[in-house]
């Protein structure tokens, strides 16, 4: 089966089982997250209190842990959540939103990784931070490009036994090993806030379906992409392509993968 | 004077007061709610601070309490307003999501009750966990069907003194007496997060406006639902629904209420 | 060069150097702040934590402190970041929604003055209730007209340094000597929520591309009344509307600056 077929079969299992994902995610996208992964087909539910998110990441399909707008108390929780998902063996995916310029989030994103993520999802600048071989970009912005960071994309990978995925013009996911690419999307995608964080939380749910991380990463990120070409077509601007994005998603179909989808293998 | 021409009574107090709602809601629908409540014609404030909550709530045309993404400090600065708002005779209304599955909430929940709300409005599955007689859904979306939960609805109103109204394709309103039927909507409507949220803040409206519990909570859904038909006929998916559910409570007269209300009493 | 010409330099400036603009905002507002000032061309950054929200502060173009969620966290990590602000020459913009009717945030906006805004811009009820000299509005709505704050306006520019923005049909920008008005936007604008808190972060984006406060805060309001006129045009509702400003932001020329633009001084 082509890597097109098993994101076909993957999406198709999301539909029919809808996966129940935990977002752990900023206050940014919250709407937007929980509206994407609805449209997909999945059961977000958003839950961030220390005494009540590792009890649900335990029973979750998928943990999606984003760090864009980290509170103490959210950290804490975030902390108990992901050893909770790592112990009732359920997958959880990192998005290092802006590590690199800022410490304190640098730090907790480390300490995160020792809970052993499934996937982790970043900008290039976030990806090579995280890796130990950047300074990061500019607040939330990438500096960086995707091409730039494989190899730290691969280093950390490797360290980290996650699969490492780097959005950008042409997404790169890598288990160090093993690199897939995905060539969809819009040039107008980086106009709208947090489509990045759109894109981890839909892997999460691809993770609630399929078992193998780079294909699950792979997969949320082409579901977007391809979403984001056929919005794109019409949209006004980019708060139009926000709202029309998430339209598409909901009518994301197998046929419109096969025509549209650009996955390849480095 | 009938039901219908109640509901559309009740608009015009709304209209002309625009009567100041305090919410303290979760991350996900805040901007919607926000939203919402302006374009039914309210003054919606969100404020969760323990040291100002108590202070608003005491001088709101109702307090809306919803637990969609509760935090410690905002679970504090919850009791405080619930407890003013109870000493200053302003009605309130608990959205008790996922209430069920969580530990944490659901105590929470059942501590709140002892402020008194005017009304609780929750999906099936989270009222029946409420009301004890059932384990709750997945996540914040109900597993069982509204017309299931009626009896728990009425035994959780007896308990309570409360209103409770429990959504779905039909929506149930039971002071555990009188109960009322609303039967509008649109079957996209739960590919939307958070239009139960967005019911329960619109019941807070009409709270403010209408000093009957069960007819509140029977106008707000209708209110919503009626919006929401509307919305649906054009809508090129559930992000565009989002958008023009807002627009249409916007756009609400009585001429529409009159026209597609389909209110009733068991 | 007249203040049009200053206001369609500042554009090009601000889409050129894309500026990291720090907010510290509100839940309601978080993504529609993004979207405003990614389309307006900068580069937007929500940190609230105490730990890191003094670094971003220290290193951003502009800080936007909005009072509108505020939690005990939050308000101490403001006060670490406009600290950090004032110690790097970092301007820094105080949005005191509610002020006014709420003790705690109205102590807390007076705290933050210790640290020199270069910019407040807030409604009528706000401003007069921040010079002391009202008592504040309904929630965060004004109950009060542009023109009635226009003296607090100035005494509260005379008494902190900062240039004093009052927000209305007329906007009125001044520091207590030189005044600029703003004549632009449309009468469904204030059905939106929060466009204030949209105006109050465009003008951080202009605060960092041009150094006069007065000419900041003005352009700010321009840019959001020129988008709302635009968009209003075709607006289906209050929702329509909000998703176009953001639409017409991206659009936002010099071309139709000098055509729509109406700035005055008294």
């Amino acid at each position: 089966m082509t890597l097109i077929e098993r994101a076909c079969e993957t999406l198709t299992t999301i539909r029919d089982s809808s996966p129940l994902v935990h977002n752990m995610t900023n206050v940014v996208v919250a709407n937007t997250t929980a509206n994407a992964l609805l449209a997909l087909g999945a059961s977000p539910a958003m839950v961030d209190a220390p005494l009540e998110a590792p009890q649900l990441a335990s029973v979750a399909g998928a943990l999606v842990i984003n760090l864009g707008t980290i509170t103490p108390a959210q950290a804490e929780a975030m902390k108990l959540a992901c050893e909770a998902a790592q112990q009732a063996d359920v997958p959880w995916i990192l998005d290092p939103v802006a590590v690199g310029p800022l410490t304190y989030r640098s730090n907790l994103a480390r300490e995160l990784l020792a809970f052993k993520p499934a996937v982790i999802r970043g900008n290039a600048s976030e990806i090579m931070a995280l890796a130990g071989l950047g300074t990061g970009g500019k607040g939330v912005d990438s500096t960086d490009s995707s091409e730039t960071a494989l190899d730290s994309a691969k280093s950390l990978a490797k360290e980290t036994g996650a699969a490492v995925a780097v959005s950008g013009p042409t997404d790169y996911i890598t288990d160090g090993t093993r690199t897939v690419t995905v060539k969809n999307g819009h040039d107008m995608m980086p106009a709208v806030t947090g489509l990045g964080c759109t894109a981890t939380a839909l892997i999460g749910a691809a993770l609630a379906a399929t078992k193998d991380p780079v294909e699950a990463a792979a997969f949320g990120l082409l579901y977007l992409g391809v979403a984001g070409e056929v919005a794109a077509k019409g949209a006004a601007g980019p708060a139009s392509l926000q709202t029309d994005i998430i339209n598409q998603l909901y009518h994301l179909n197998t046929k419109l993968i096969r025509e549209r989808g650009n996955m390849g293998e480095l």
